[in-house]
């Protein structure tokens, strides 16, 4: 708030409505003065926000800064600007963390291409993929995500300037040049309109922020899933006193996933928050607007945070590739059930090849035999697998899981050159 | 939490399993020793919670505390007892202010029992109420409110100590014993069974907290619309600084209404968020535990802010006697339309009586006469009315307001007497 | 709604504001008449309700019913009558399918008492617990959550008459009668005033619904995480049909589960929108009603549809014994790393000794070893372990889980009693 | 539905992996036989969503179109699908009615570009602005708000198609083709990846909507703040039988806005249930999806829904502009207040003056009299102006509203200059 106060004394004087020495001493009272926080928080219980005591003190601080000190704003300005300071200052951090992430997601890809492991749908063993097709998935959306919070970053984070009413009248005809100078100082947008009860940069940045959370909580949710200990298929790197637990010796605690969704879980309620409070009355709203104000900080906090932690996460996540196979193996050919019946299909029909194939694997399943020769071993499937004339041997070689990836190298490919050609400026 | 580690320490002591000595070390420990608050901040980061660094550093305060330091608990142990415990803390000044603002409405509603204004429906007058009618109704509201969370606070806020996984291993077989103790130290609760992972009283509490605040914030939104400058039929006590604006010198404003506003507005995502948290998987949450932590505490400091806020409200509120009548009769006889109809239906029928006096009240609308005078000036509309047989002066009289009050006095005693007859326990 | 209009016209016959002949006919008028939804619907959208229309559709089906058909009542009263009618008749069966799925889940706690299995915190293996204990947890937020449920039920399900503006003015000194005899004539609370704009009863019966929810979707987060495929400790009852997959014939997915899930999840955002919806304007509130129809019918679905899903998937759950047991085993020891501390901790300090055990596990978990092994293969942890005078044979004894249960069984004990001796009126 | 699955049967004809006939077989089926919901409804109970069934179904109904239904599909391909399919016919109706709502704003702000109105902060008035400001301001932020819907809907209206784990291992090497002509034939964007468990394109669809419903309810907002009785500055367009109660024959209640209010408010709920729902498990999520599938359906729906109600609320929206300089006029020269400071900061320093015509407000709020005259017969007040060398026509002049607009008629230019250049592709 300091800062806009600052930048607005220093846009002021541009303009001529203000000498440059007034303009300096509004800046040097606000870097140098001595601010009693809780002071200010008792008077803005008055007045209902804590910029006129704020003013106050400036004023004190700088008394020949006056001319130049809150000239034509009012309180919604400063708090209003100072958020989207707040943001401006966030995004690179942010940025910067969800492309290391996403880095480290394509190296995954890159490196994992080919780990076979299970993919799993319902938290169910469905049909073989791989990890780097996992990795694709997660690259793909950190990519879009944070395409979409640079592109807000760029276009959205205005300024906010409009006086007591949104004319700005008491810069008589000079309020839109003072805004303009005012968004100038900051490195803000200049909106078409002030905002004050228009909040679609705060919504939409929101959003912005909500996806990326989106993002980095399903990556998170994936890696807990993976981390069980009866699964063990990653493991979060480990450093001195990391993962620990103050009871149990043993455990080695997947927290930086589990920090993550301790952030991101909190997202969706805030978001709500800020939309539902987006419906503002007139010209400053009665009680919405001050409901965004922890609730904006918090979101951009909670975010920053899960990003950082995922871009840690992901740069020193341990893949088990041995661990992977073996999972898949452990669920005995049951996974490429949907292979033989691609193969049985078209002599037996994909319904009919579908209903051969669901009661063999009920049958491997209780029996605890591998799918093919559960297949093979009830006669009337045989016979049915014979007349539909596919030889043994290509059934066999279809439990491969190598053999039944379909698009998974072509989709990790495309992802990875999306990555490289995406430039999302920080 | 160091209150949690210090009566924990008293159970243990008191169940036999450490020496009393130990236990005072602790507790002396906890009250005396400094704690770097930022250091156990980036151990948290580490181990995913507070309690690790904590219980390291308490002992190594307290060395000859060890044998009744955190023995059988876990972190949650600790952290859940604590959020209960800042709720029983917050629980009476909560509902104390909740008390008081029910007092002020039900003087209030004593005072206004009789005062005439215009009830509105979708914000457009509708029929006369009185003000004491309005102020009964959030009195009702109030008293409901309180009464409930009282009831939480009575019965919800448990103990939680379950040991690592909710078994008390570590206890031996004194596991239920010091969970016993350690409720009687801290005045909570005894659980049926730990609910690390049962969140309901999480969200019992939370439920009831937001029923306060929904109360709450509809009472300010009757507030901030009756204060409206067109309107001003209430206004908030002034106090030198209070309710003023850094740039208009003649306003002033609502802030106790619009506080409560801006408190209440942020309540329904934070409940969203530990609802949605209460989803927790097996023996401790992976992230959803965790977004419960910063959210309960919010809910507790915002819900008390506006309730106290409230009290504030409603014992200096201003109500202007003259200006509700004013502005009842600005609508020219309008608000007893219904009146009309009801003289008329017994002769006309329902929906006949209600189409003439609504032909008459646009009538009325368009031309700014009276009801009565628009419908008795149309021909026709005269000629059904006198085919009624209800006499003019009925009609006339009907426009009384006090004539149009039905149970409005009933209501009001029925409050009334409900709120004195309410025993809640603070 | 239809069923509220009748139930008026008799509490108004009653109360000998209408004839006997008048209220049936609105009766068999409401019971025969056919009704165009759609003609309703679109006049709604001019009136902002259906109630208008609906009323004239009754007026011309029983054109003899006009002297008992609406009086009183303003659209919002039938509507929110309505709702509760529609919350009495759902609350029974709701509670009921609660009933059932306690049942269930306290037969599932004495029949695995004492079937051993791995406790799980963030998802990792963390102590022995039994399958008992976890079916115990269950059930008693169970028995609380319908606790709750029936007693909103019994108290809040509120009829609302209040007229155009809460005062019942149409009705002369009557209108608390008619109140209470519309009450007595559905089954329904007599609220101390009409609560048209203070949603307490919506926002409590709201929460209870969602504590249910809560109970519910944890119960279905637990099984879908114990049925994965690498898991595979419980498994949904099958039947033909249930639980296929569109292309994976060798899927046995948790459907219930998943289904209760896909309601709960949607649960805290409608919770949000009633609890946000609660802040009306005045008499009538300008939009915030009109937001809580559907979300409230919504609302009772939803719960109602998961605790049926619950008591069905409870019900014939399948517990694999054997399988719950090798996972733990399959742990090598690592979950009773705790037991170990637990007994050395006396001799070398609570925090040495996790240390120590800490050190052990590590090397198991790198190594394969066995913990007790890891731990006395090391010279200086065997020495360490030496001096503490811990025989062998006790420490190896400290490895088997069913050692290691602390209050287990009387936790199950007391979760079983009180289920007992709860008796909630359904 | 059917529609996927007729395209995906022309994919894969066009593909060369089925013949025409088996499409045109397909296409046949789906467009003419009869479909028994109840009995889809109930077998989806049983497999987790209704696609198994239809399928069975449209099998049945086109023995010949075998092989080309559903090949290479998984259930969540043809629904997600679907949603997107939703959302691309729902867009170009709401965008159209989104455009005429802006064009309606536009033709306010332009005719009542110089409309005195009070601007109101806190629901308070504050300063004068001018009708055409606020319409202007409602401009802005529709335009802004559709602009983002439109990008959304060309960019993120995504083609789902990645059988069983996202592999479209069942259509060999041929899947990213089939895929992409899926998304040819339903005009549907390619995305990089399947994005079955990245719901993103959800995310940002929902966003993007919620963006636009809290426009529409801020709209609406100000509307029924402005129609209320007392302040009556603008009114719904009548039409017959439109706005009436069904009890009170005089009301013309604001039933567009209110409408509009009862759709908008359900926005925040629906948002935070789908990006809670974004969490979502490895290759398909158990529940989180499904929670998806209504309350997607309703996003677009209710935020459709506001919008038609919106541009016929603007398009007819009477604005009484005698009423609206009256309610100005009516604050006795206090909004003007900030202009007098204004003059007399130069000479007094503004927290000076601010204080002295602060002081006088209050003098003028409680004696009824006009500010300037409350200024200058308090002696100290009149000295302290006098010596600030302001000539007294100079100040009577700033009581003029006209002369104290600021930006005003720039800013109106501004919008209204936006929204001609702008060109959303609708």
């Amino acid at each position: 708030m300091l800062d806009v106060e600052t930048a607005l004394s220093r846009a002021l004087a541009r303009a001529g409505l203000a000498s440059a020495k007034a303009a300096d001493a509004v800046a040097v009272a606000a870097r140098t003065a001595r601010f009693d926080v809780a002071d200010i928080g008792a008077k803005a219980a008055l007045t209902g926000n804590p910029i006129p005591r704020l003013v106050e003190l400036l004023a004190a601080a700088a008394p020949e800064g006056a001319e130049a000190l809150h000239v034509g704003a009012t309180s919604q300005d400063i708090i209003d600007t100072a958020m989207m300071l707040l943001a401006k200052r966030a995004a690179p951090v942010l940025l910067a963390d969800l492309a290391k992430a996403a880095d480290a997601a394509a190296s995954l890809a890159e490196r994992h291409r080919a780990s076979l492991m299970a993919g799993r749908t319902l938290l169910q063993q469905a049909l073989p993929i791989t990890f780097g097709l996992k990795a694709a998935t997660w690259l793909v959306a950190l990519d879009e995500a944070r395409a979409r919070l640079s592109e807000v970053a760029r276009t959205r984070l205005c300024v906010q300037l409009g006086g007591a009413a949104g004319t700005l009248a008491s810069l008589g005809d000079r309020g839109a040049e003072v805004a303009f100078l005012l968004a100038e100082e900051l490195g803000l947008v200049v909106p078409v309109l002030p905002w004050h009860t228009m909040r679609l940069p705060i919504v939409e940045l929101s959003a912005a922020l909500a996806g990326a959370a989106s993002v980095l909580g399903k990556i998170a949710r994936d890696i807990t899933l993976l981390a069980q200990s009866e699964i063990a298929e990653v493991r979060e790197a480990t450093s001195p006193g990391r993962g620990g637990s103050s009871t149990l010796p043993h455990k080695r605690n997947p927290v930086a996933a589990v920090a993550i969704l301790g952030c991101t879980r909190r997202v969706p309620g805030l978001l709500s928050t800020l939309v539902s409070a987006s419906e503002q009355e007139h010209e400053r709203a009665a009680g919405a607007w001050h409901a965004e104000w922890e609730t904006f900080a918090d979101l951009l906090r909670l975010v920053g945070s899960a990003a950082a932690l995922c871009q840690d996460l992901l740069g020193g996540l341990e893949v088990d590739v041995a661990r992977l196979r073996a999972n898949l193996d452990a669920s005995g050919e049951l996974p490429l059930s949907e292979h033989l019946t691609t193969l049985l299909s078209p002599a037996l029909g994909r319904l009919a090849a579908h209903a051969l194939v669901e009661e063999a694997a009920q049958r491997a399943s209780y029996s605890g035999r591998p799918l093919l020769e559960a297949l093979l071993s009830e006669p009337k499937a045989a016979a049915a697998v014979s007349g539909a004339g596919v030889a043994p041997e290509k059934l066999r070689a279809a439990l491969d899981p190598a053999s039944y990836l379909g698009s998974t190298a072509t989709f990790i490919d495309r992802a990875l050159t999306a990555h490289r050609q995406r430039e999302v400026p920080s």
